[in-house]
């Protein structure tokens, strides 16, 4: 449909979890290590008046790719969901986005809470958490994602 | 620091914007045409119930890269901000991350409103909106940024 894309990561995640865990992501601490060869040292100025930032990265380890619908966590308890209703690694791209807060900054070293993604996971983008870029009105989601989400932090 | 990942578009948006504003995004519609060579029939079944998504996507117009801190939209009237503490395309890897309303399901097409990308605009990656997967606790921001996004929807 359109060429492809080539990206080189910004930066990699060093501490937290070294496997992948489904649940209980909220208290896990890492470092997001941002490379000087990419970003200069004023990359993260301001960065610390944010209390959370959004990260993009890739899913390293994931080579399956769906294309379908499947039930989340194979639970047949919920209904089947679209590859793009839900929020697996197993996706085309392998890009996950996710929300953590931002416990400190120093220079191109940044320490976060709650990032569900693993040690030596590269890091495509980061951007500041805004309130006013989210929905504004309101937000209706199906219960078997708010059940899924109910132990993820 | 680690290798370049090749990423290939799983869609395009059409119609909306065909040139790049910075603000009043809320009421643009535009479909998004999902590519069947890539996705299933049903990559979209359940999406429905959902009323927002988050669209992950690539600037293809912008080449340039800010790699420091600048004032946002060049506004002397705000402090300098990192890269990293702003939305600018000008940044590393030009990776938009969005929220919008969705509007409609139609297999692999969708129609969405007050999503910030343009005619043209390649898409990477889709993923219901859930509030579960939004910070639990309070957010902290700077002024400069609410101000920023007070006309941006």
């Amino acid at each position: 449909m359109t060429g492809h894309i080539e990206l080189a990561p910004i930066g990699v995640v060093r501490g937290g979890r070294t496997e992948i865990f489904e649940d209980h992501w909220g208290p896990v601490q890492a470092r997001l290590l941002l490379d000087p060869a990419v970003l200069d040292p004023d990359a993260t100025a301001g960065l610390s008046e944010f209390s959370h930032i959004e990260v993009v990265f890739h899913f390293h380890l994931e080579t399956r790719v769906r294309r379908g619908a499947s039930h989340p966590r194979g639970n047949p308890a919920w209904p089947q969901a679209g590859v793009l209703a839900g929020h697996s690694p197993v996706r085309p791209n392998h890009l996950g986005v996710s929300r953590c807060e931002l416990l400190a900054v120093s220079g191109l070293q940044l320490t976060v809470r709650g990032l569900d993604a693993i040690d030596g996971t590269p890091i495509l983008d980061i951007k500041p958490y805004a309130t006013g870029f989210q929905p504004a009105g309101p937000v209706r989601e199906p219960d078997w994602i708010r059940e899924l989400m109910r132990e993820y932090y």
